[in-house]
């Protein structure tokens, strides 16, 4: 027997409309799942665009404040995508109201917001997570069970790269509807909460805490016309941020994100070496992992020397994560897939009481990290995270 | 203001899924069109299983006789997706009871029996489109747009593959409802209708009409279990099919298709090499478009010796075709978007008065040429395939 | 101890310089062969240019009339890198004055030369060698190794292009010292001898006989002006030539070269594809072998199935074919070294009595391919090639 | 008229044959040069195997002292390809004695070794040039054309890696003839040295001079055998080394090298994203450039937005970079001809009197760079490194 589950979505820009997507379809690929999500409401602050959205969606229901929507009894689950600089009111609102709470990246402007939003979930007991649907990448869910599998061995290196190109024109405003991720008021920061975070929920997912950071960040384009004023203003984001890493396991790691990174699209890419073995992933080719055996697990065995190689593995057999729900090996799936995985996960963590991860809990540590980059790039100095064991 | 259209499925194997998924989708992403498809019918011979699958999808009304479906008044469209040896019988009488039709490929079983269809749905004057879904990859549809640009030229060569490996073990059993494309009977053919079918379908819109092939075909294996009966039996259809063609415009063509290539799974690739200009693709990788460029369209302008190479079109900006639907640049869409994108183009077709292609008559000349390739492997001679003049 | 070895080099182009630079360094990189190989003799018809090309290279003498060279006693090699339509003459000659042959591919203008040619050296039981230099690519040669180690298993199908785009322009003209290879009477034919030459001395090197052929040549541009005499004349090559091929052992082949491909420059490539895996090679990225295995030799143990794909072999470890000679793992090797390994392969063949190939025999098989490809293009039938089995 | 020019070579080992073969090889492809290098004179300390690669190599004398080298006035050229710490010596007596100085790479064991170095060639006004031989990869080169005809645009980002995977076992000894480089006392650093060396002097030359720097270093396996002694001992180099950059031009910078990458051969790569284009490269496909194409230099005129993406280079053309000196388009050189083509660089900049880069001076500030990396390494500071503008 299914149950409804009736969900209000805030938000309705770029990640509602993944957000939405994800609900309709999760009940058609896991079937299995108890739970039907029901798109029963949307709440935004354009009334048009929300009536507009609402239709093409199906959602039954328009809010234009979220505290209405806190306050409706026939909602059981609280989805914010909503820019930054609401998540930490509307979250503890959300909690405290006994929903479940489900926020998109990064958790919080800073780490004191999240620590208080991470203590209402649990306070209040919510079922809660933190959509860093990376994580839900088929090949990078490869990769974690191919760490797990001991496949990698000692690790020593860990790098990653998360790097775009769309502001690299001087002309293109800051703020607004669709650009308040360039409004460091609304975001917070820039390509450091943005992209970077994505960057280190899946590094310490991969390779555990991240113990030490120091930093660099540069603001390439000094000022910009904000969307809504017309005036242009300086640029309060980081464009670019680059850092070095100690992981608490011993490796070494370096990271990078921009968004002056001309060619790169959506280039986020990771590559873990390990005594054993080396795993490597490119957004751009989602279906892919890249797989370098040096020894079998468990064994001294190596692969003989004159068949090593970087095996390109096509990540849509039915063995490999999530795929037995998709199509036929060979049949790629795409961006929007992350999400319905994650939707998935979530509502299959709580029939089973088994949380899914990131949960609040967990982004909580990613943003510690995010700030101790932000801190060392003001400073200059090395800057210790305190991310929790896990 | 949008209407209602009332869809009836015809079978809910993987391409019923597939399209399901379609009609449920194409409202959210292509909010523009006026007709909204409903899933009305679903119409399957194993009532449990059709039930699972209609509840899973949200499909209004179970039927288990297609003559059923076609009588039914609040039935707008019929789609077949069911085995190859229904689809003559299904598609005359949806097109004699006035229903728009639409017909997984292969279009039929033989020339013959597809020029009786297109005859019917010619004499009905009913809408109709064949499931080439692949033309609806953005990067093969950019590939039809730069020879549209001229940036080509004038044509040399036309390669192409598809290769798969899912039929190698001798103890994979034949027919059933899983596996009757194995089963000539229902299939009609193997590789050469089920997968050649697509690259001479993509070849003849990129490049024109075939006029003459030779061909070899192989079976492999040459007796398998038959699913329904348990039984051994002798194996009818090509495993493999490979065949040399020539072009009305003069350029060369290789085709191969096969179920044999360890290591190859969904691998639909071509080549198009022209005066100025080639074109790769590869389905393993869909996201990408390979182009080189050497001339200008238009000019004598050559692009400089030193910067020549092939370039690695990431086919996901709003300025590629049906992109601007989807998410943003550097997100990729997969396997399944294919149907969403030709059920879009076949509803804004109706909508317009310009039918999206392959229709039935279109569909028939791919028809025609598979029919002459098995000839030709059969005879050993070429074969010229009487395909229409566009 | 080393003894030096007498060569004489007839012909200075493109391949003279290869086979130059081969006969200078295979002692450096091979300092355990026996013989120490001198470049003794120059022999071409332009004195001037015979002269600076023995300067360069330190060619001690130069002569005009290579029946001079065939008559000196202080010569105990003669290669042969002059035009197709001296090879007969030369190396019959060569022979008979007991000279060690080696030879430029295609051994013979036809079949009938080739057997003679063959006959010769044989009686006078010398030894011979044809440069089918792509053996000794590492990553070609390992190919056959992990066939040998019954790595890719029942085999099912091989495919081979050998692409280029040199002879695009209608303005470039046939003939003369540079582009004798676009004159047919002197090349014997045009991609067939030249590319697809090379592509089915692999192809049966790695798969053994090929039996029967059907094909199709094109000549692209009908009149070409002769470098010589500036005036234009039909042009009697095959600009493009395909052919379907059925093996021995019961695989499928599909064959293509062309000189009209655009953005292809060396595009030499293949696969197998084997019941239990596939290897893929592509002479523009020379230093790799693709390999996908499916199952280990002589078990029943499959690879893991989230594990599979298609690893990158980096063929340039010391344990790959001739790398324990040149540089350090991750160090390339180019074009001219396979002329060196060629050589050296040839001299520890004579040292230990145990013929490097292919030999005049081993070749004039791919000559009967050639030619029975030649005539099927005429005839538009199946040709049956009377390939001797090894 | 050609001119006899003696060199001496110092060492024997990997570097020692690279620079013999380059020797050997240069009048045979550059015969255009003036100077003909002669291989006059080998000074080694193993006379045994010194004889034995005099011999191979065809080296006319063999010294056990270098001094005596220095002293003899038949050597015009010495070559020091000895271990790191033996340049400073070697190349100011050779310096003094007025003999033209090439040197392997890291000029010195420090920026004050270095700089005095630098003093006494410049003092001697001896013709001197350092072996960063990366520079004359073509497609390497190439990246340094496309940059200087504008087609990058301001830079924004560089980065740099440079990978293997040789040093993992902790059973490999260090020190010794074959592994001195793992030895401090010998090498002077580990990776920065050897590895970061090469990325440093590539990024300044396409990038500018590096103003300030954050890094760390690990060393991994910290005791192993010394292969003289068999004694187990400290590991005193940086196994790995990473870090942080700004130049002078305002763009960022991330550098990482280690021999603990597993699955990385030789993987030394960079990428350079400026407003107008990227380029990107890979040492282990070094055939290869990479290049992101979105402006057309000194133009408005950006790429159509269908048809961008990254154009990857076969640098094998006629106008790329030295490649006119080689084979023909699509035919690859390797790391041997890196060499080569430095050589005839310095032997054409003596010719002209237009010194060839990086000379003594520019290896120094390459060597400030390194200072700097392993001081903050030290410090765990932002350290300045004092390079010279150009």
């Amino acid at each position: 027997m299914t149950k409804p589950l009736n969900v209000a979505l805030v938000g309705y820009g770029f990640m509602g409309k993944a957000h939405a997507n994800a609900y309709r379809k999760v009940g058609h690929f896991f079937p299995e799942l108890e739970h039907r999500p029901q798109l029963t409401c949307l709440c935004a602050r354009d009334p048009d665009k929300a009536e507009k959205f609402a239709e093409t969606w199906g959602v039954e229901s328009v809010e234009s404040d979220w505290r209405r929507v806190v306050e409706r009894d026939d909602i059981d689950v609280i989805d914010i995508c909503s820019p930054n600089n609401t998540h930490h009111d509307l979250a503890i609102a959300a909690a405290e109201a006994g929903k479940w709470v489900l926020c998109e990246k990064p958790l919080a402007m800073s780490t004191a917001e999240a620590e208080a939003m991470t203590a209402a979930v649990e306070k209040a007991a919510v079922p809660n997570m933190v959509w860093f649907n990376y994580r839900r990448v088929p090949a990078i869910a490869l990769a974690r069970q191919l760490v797990d599998e001991g496949r990698t061995g000692r690790p020593f290196h860990y790098r990653a790269t998360y790097l775009q190109d769309w502001t690299i024109a001087p002309d293109l405003p800051q703020g607004g509807q669709t650009l308040w991720r360039l409004d460091v008021d609304v975001a917070g920061s820039g390509v450091t909460g943005d992209l970077l975070a994505h960057s280190i929920d899946t590094a310490m997912w991969l390779n555990g805490p991240i113990e030490q950071v120091v930093a660099a960040t540069e603001t390439f384009v000094k000022e910009r016309v904000h969307q809504a004023t017309g005036n242009a203003q300086p640029v309060g984001i980081d464009d670019a941020c680059m850092f070095l890493a100690r992981f608490a396991n011993g490796s070494m790691g370096t990271f990078e994100s921009t968004r002056y990174a001309r060619g790169r699209k959506n280039y986020n890419t990771f590559e873990l070496n390990g005594a054993d073995g080396s795993v490597h992933f490119d957004l751009e080719d989602p279906q892919y992992l890249d797989f370098f055996e040096h020894k079998l697990p468990g064994t001294d065995q190596k692969v003989a020397d004159h068949l090593t190689g970087w095996r390109r593995i096509h990540a849509t057999n039915f063995e490999h994560p999530y795929m037995d729900h998709w199509w036929v090996p060979g049949c790629t799936i795409g961006y929007e897939h992350t999400f319905i995985n994650a939707l998935a996960d979530f509502l299959a963590g709580v029939a089973s009481s088994t949380p899914a991860q990131p949960d609040f809990r967990c982004a909580l540590q990613t943003q510690k990290v995010c700030d101790a980059v932000l801190k060392s790039a003001h400073t200059g100095e090395w800057v210790t995270t305190g991310v929790e064991a896990e």
